[in-house]
């Protein structure tokens, strides 16, 4: 997580901009623009959501160290979604923003190698090792154990990145499985001690390991305890802002120092326009500025 | 599940093919012809992908009633990597094959729901709506809860689809979470049970709900155990063949009719042609009729 950690240092903002897109939250004249020139089409959908990614990525790059695409939003426009995909992880790095694909995946072993290689390492075609979509981190399910992990840590050590484990989500039903008690303990909590053990051997500088974990900003109680007994351990915390988390109730979930955890936004900074007026761009600016000076006014940053 | 068992009664066949290519499967003169021709890109290893799925498309068609691409395998070569998903979904949709997106998706509410839209579903564009992976039956992991499981069974009832939801995986590290033990129970049964009571409102003429379920071949005890327990719910059942799981092993999971189950075979099917020689179409032809025999030795279809 050094490199993460640095960014957020430099930025002195512990925020990632959630980029999910859908084609509500994008201004009407954009959209008309790439559906009258190429047709209610695929394709003129995802240019639309490119065009709007870039003048996001443009306004919050002195703003917010990191950005987090939600994979669901790019596939729900099929290929040429995924290729939206591609073009925004590119103009991220071109930016410098740290990148976490939000994808959750989860599969057996051989099968988790290649999601691995898609988002965090290479694939190789001939005598050439290619990056399908370079991010620096991303989001993974842990139902399938060890099996699953160990594929994307092995990425993960080799080229220097990073994961989030799912541990507690931010979702209501998230209980269901999450809080089903094993002995004394829920399933999220014997989770995350496997995921902190695994972690030991890659703890850095900063004091945190390569394997991070999503803790929902819903649940400060469950946030504040983790931070206590995963001292190694650095949270990804989604559900700040539209889904009701507020800057207090996510201030157990950083360490003495201000660190140890990112906080996500998304549609609160994506759709900023519709609720403040302007252009959009602007309108995510000002959401992500005031969004700092709220975490400011909760934690202290060494 | 009414399409997937007529598929397989027709073909009488309770096999499912895995389109689980790697470029290592693949003739070498066959990915030469492209890598020779675009250069070592991505976009022909994607176009060797769909030619030889084509091959395997053709040869199966009057053998096996279901094919199971698994997404890894397409996103690791990037957005021409999901073309070509879209492209052997499309030819396996001509040829009347029952598609089950392996993607094993799971996120919250809002994010299901784009991921339901992308594999059952459509997406609206203007006032257009389109498919963006047409497919019959998507793989779900249950981690999130109910959150994420309604969001996709909802897409099922309104477009008579299917799901099957990670239950008991086939890979060695699946006890870590799927078997923690709440109370006397392991977390993949509560899970199994959960799973029954939602889909207990789809349940069709053949007995059998839209929630399906993994189980796989290497855990038979498991397997029969389930079958007895959830008269209502199919099971998709990977690790046959290059996993271990032998036709005794899946014995357990059909009905007293031979149906109930649907048995997952990739590389041992993909790969035919590295053991048998010949042309791989061929070789896989001669795999999968193998695989119908061994089946039907050890159940009686109805």
């Amino acid at each position: 997580m050094e490199r993460l950690i640095a960014a957020i240092r430099a930025k002195h903002n512990p925020t990632v901009a959630g980029l999910d897109p859908r084609l509500d939250m994008l201004p009407a004249e954009l959209l008309d623009k790439h559906l009258s020139a190429k047709g209610e089409t695929l394709q003129a959908a995802a240019d639309a959501i490119v065009e709007f990614n870039v003048g996001i990525l443009d306004a919050l790059a002195d703003v917010v160290p990191a950005v987090k695409p939600q994979l669901a939003c790019y596939e729900a426009f099929g290929a040429p979604g995924m290729d939206a995909f591609a073009q925004t992880i590119a103009h991220a790095r071109q930016l410098g923003y740290y990148i976490i694909a939000d994808a959750k995946r989860g599969d057996i072993g051989s099968t988790a190698e290649q999601y691995a290689q898609a988002f965090l390492g290479t694939t190789q075609v001939g005598s050439t090792a290619i990056s399908p979509f370079p991010c620096d981190c991303v989001t993974v399910n842990p139902y399938l154990g060890s099996d699953n992990l160990l594929p994307f840590y092995q990425q993960c050590q080799q080229h220097d990145k990073d994961i989030f484990v799912l541990v507690k989500t931010s979702n209501k039903s998230s209980y269901e499985v999450q809080e089903l008690m094993v002995g004394d303990r829920p399933v999220y909590k014997v989770i995350a001690e496997l995921l902190a053990r695994t972690g030991a051997d890659s703890i850095g500088a900063s004091g945190y390991s390569r394997i991070g974990m999503v803790v929902g900003a819903t649940y400060p109680a469950h946030l504040t305890a983790l931070r206590k007994a995963l001292p190694n351990s650095f949270f990804l915390v989604p559900g700040y802002g539209s889904q009701g988390g507020t800057a207090a109730d996510v201030a157990g979930a950083f360490d003495h120092n201000g660190y140890g955890a990112i906080i996500n936004s998304s549609r609160a900074i994506l759709c900023a326009w519709q609720k403040r007026g302007g252009h959009f761009a602007d309108a995510a600016r000002a959401e992500a500025l005031d969004m700092k000076k709220a975490l400011s006014a909760v934690i202290s940053m060494a």
